[in-house]
């Protein structure tokens, strides 16, 4: 498969993706995750930090019911070839593609994804804001800790509806180079590992951080992370419904803003890149 | 410029090229910086560590006196859009290409540089060895160090002939996250700096590295850094020509082998990957 293919790279934040416009749904039906590891794979292939097909709802199994509401749907693909429900950043690439190709009508758009119908809005300056739903701290008793770098910290941890391990630390270099995954340590609330957010607070609502998400390892940029880390923050504290914080990855910087009803609004940049057709190497 | 155009992708142990199939040197006679530096891209181009424009040694002033040894030329550009006189993976991967697109004859290939005609040779397993010239240790009375995550080294000054400070190390991680540039204090062999290597001994004629390229970065792979660390290690050995070393680096393993003529021979392997046609967004 995959003989001949159109593509469009895209990232926010440098949060980076590989856009394979499918709008009917007949080039790609079998997008394995073998496909999806070789367009990925950055000495070899278009490299990217995950794959989005550009599909209509109502040609997917899993959009047909989100078509009356959204045409477009997002079918993400992480690099290892695993489907994801949300990414944050990259549904506002999505976004910016099917606005420039004159797809679908501004500023406001629905877009269908795994995780139901999300909406899209592009500010007056160019930046795109996605309602990514709400998030929940969660408190037990026993000591929740990640180690990295030789030390050890309290984390927070926060579903945005996927699992993070938020800790608050020093000094950014203080959690070491990140070769290997962080070892977290709060196996109750995360029986299948979690995405780890190491955060230094910069000044009021404002943090910087780094971001190690499972199955890929540290990235550029995280759109579901970097709302568990401001979530964090607000909580720590005690902000108000409609407070934005603005949170910096090592690709760039991003704003989230709590709305009345506990929903996270993420706003940042989507750029459009090299486009073209390709075709993969016999193998 | 470039409105559309043909590409291939390719790495030698993870040290990747964007390839730029030009003949005749006629569709970029103007491929400037910027162009490459939009190229190369990670988040937003092809991505890579540089660009190897493929042009008939004769269609380009640089060349034309290798032409009647060498048909084809490397037009080596860094990521920075800086020309470089050779790369040690690169012609590897364009012997490769040449190799493969029927458009030279094996096992033995001559190439034109801007360091001159460099032959490289198909091995049996399909690994490519090319002559990358010899190596010098320079010694100096004073102290010559390398400063990285807040520890100092001794290093050893190799041109090969670019400058490289080899540090050899205890631990790969010792030097940190290589955020920003390890600080070499040794400006009287060094006037406009060195690419840093920061190497394990881990058994006999065996070597493990980490490498910072001079406007580039942390990289997985140097072909040059690669053959300074073992030409270290071989003067450290007071071994004989015809001595062979293995390297690793954090994209695969490389071998060097002394010759009698003291010229550094750097096998290792060559793959292509995606290819297609491109074009670049208007900016």
């Amino acid at each position: 498969m995959l003989r001949r293919f159109p593509f469009v790279k895209g990232h926010g934040t440098e949060n980076d993706f590989v856009l394979l416009p499918d709008h009917d749904g007949e080039a790609f039906p079998d997008l394995d995750p073998a496909t999806v590891r070789r367009l990925t794979d950055r000495p070899s292939g278009l490299g990217a930090d995950g794959v989005i097909r550009v599909v209509r709802s109502e040609a997917l199994p899993e959009g047909r019911d989100q078509a009356d509401r959204a045409e477009w749907f997002m079918d993400y693909r992480n690099a290892d070839g695993s489907a994801a429900e949300m990414c944050g950043n990259g549904i506002r690439v999505l976004a910016r593609y099917l606005w420039s190709a004159g797809l679908a009508p501004g500023p406001e758009l629905p877009i269908g994804t795994r995780a139901g119908v999300r909406t899209v809005h592009e500010q007056a300056d160019g930046s795109i804001t996605v309602n990514m739903g709400g998030a929940v701290l969660v408190a037990i008793r026993e000591p929740m800790t990640v180690t990295a770098g030789g030390r050890t910290w309290p984390i927070n941890a926060v579903f945005a509806p996927n699992p993070h391990a938020v800790a608050f630390v020093d000094d950014l270099d203080d959690p070491g180079r990140l070769v290997d995954a962080p070892r977290v340590l709060a196996s109750t609330v995360f029986p299948h590992g979690a995405n780890v957010e190491f955060a230094v607070v910069r000044g009021p609502r404002h943090v910087a951080m780094r971001v190690w998400e499972r199955g890929v390892g540290e990235t550029r940029s995280c759109g579901t992370g970097v709302c568990a880390a401001a979530f964090a923050l607000m909580e720590r504290d005690g902000s108000r419904p409609g407070s934005s914080y603005i949170v910096d990855v090592p690709g760039g910087r991003l704003t989230v803003m709590s709305r009345d009803d506990s929903s996270l609004l993420l706003t940042g940049p989507a750029v459009l890149g090299v486009s073209g057709t390709a075709e993969l190497p016999r193998v």
